[in-house]
């Protein structure tokens, strides 16, 4: 039995979601057509929407429907000299979550990958270097992700940021709070030690 | 930190996928702004495309683009006399590839279940007494699935054919292919021994 085209076409469709495979696309599309039509509607009309509107902040390259998004027009935010550079739009929110950080960002869209052809350009280090000349900024951290891509990343930033005589931080890596030691992997564990921090008392 | 009012309106339209929560569906929504916007604007099209014009096949009440289905229209299928009862579309399509059934279909998009107000109308039960009583069906296969509701509308539509004189008959339930022993419900079991087949010499 073949699918009538509408339907098959709607699953094939659907496999662009990360995660998503034949059997979950299938079940996907089935409950849209069953149950869920006024959903599919409002999710085609939701896909339209931001794939027109949503572009890239001239600062800060993260993904948004303004010219400079809302985190890079807050004055107080400028002001604190801090830059955090991040590989995503979704580190940006994670970090924004913890409501520890107060300063600017730099989201990357990426990491170097040379195997792939992705070089510094790609990820947008001439606009960081152009902005580490003109903005008064005090200090870089780098929160790119713990894997290797990552850390070259960090690492070539360190050294754009050091040409332009600005202090460089990296984000601690150790064991995740409410983690149990015991199941912690070894670099894990390697960089909680090297990393440690004396206790201080008054 | 707010996230644009499209990317959140994404974010949100994606969680009427099944299985999607709000941290897939974030994800999702990235995945599509930063890698995938040709795909978005795809599935966007093949979501009105499928909802628009898929609709119920007026002999099975399938999922369908036709009027009436390419399973009901062939008369092959129908010279058959066996008539499959399931519950979903995707159940037509299981069956299907199994490439051992070469019958025709009743889809009850659904199951009887009186707390929430389904009864046997809301199921199509009418319009298969209809077809029990004018079409020349020799067997009814109940395939709905081994729950309880799925049970209680076997029954339920066994009565029917009863009704009808037609002989009626429900797929067996047992220890599935490939399965071991040690590891399967009790209830199937049971099921394994009281529908256990004599084996035949010859």
């Amino acid at each position: 039995m073949r699918l009538s085209p509408a339907i098959s076409e709607l699953i094939r469709a659907l496999r662009v979601l990360p995660g998503v495979g034949p059997k979950s696309a299938q079940r996907m599309a089935f409950q849209i057509l069953e149950r869920q039509r006024e959903g599919g509607l409002q999710l085609a009309k939701a896909l339209n929407d931001a794939v027109e509107k949503v572009g890239h902040c001239s600062d800060c390259r993260t993904l948004t429907e303004l010219a400079v998004c809302e985190i890079c027009v807050d004055e107080q935010r400028r002001a604190s000299g801090l830059l955090c550079i991040v590989e995503t739009p979704a580190d940006v929110l994670a970090i924004e979550q913890t409501g520890q950080y107060q300063g600017s960002y730099f989201v990357l869209m990426g990491h170097l990958s040379p195997l792939d052809g992705i070089g510094p350009d790609d990820i947008g280090l001439d606009v960081l270097a152009q902005r580490l000349a003109k903005e008064p900024i005090s200090e870089v951290i780098l929160a790119t992700n713990p894997t290797i891509e990552g850390e070259a990343t960090a690492h070539y930033i360190a050294e754009l940021a050091q040409q332009h005589r600005i202090a460089t931080s990296r984000i601690a890596h150790g064991v995740p709070v409410g983690g149990e030691l015991e199941y912690v992997d070894q670099a894990t564990l390697g960089h909680a030690f090297s990393g440690r921090k004396r206790l201080q008392f008054d």
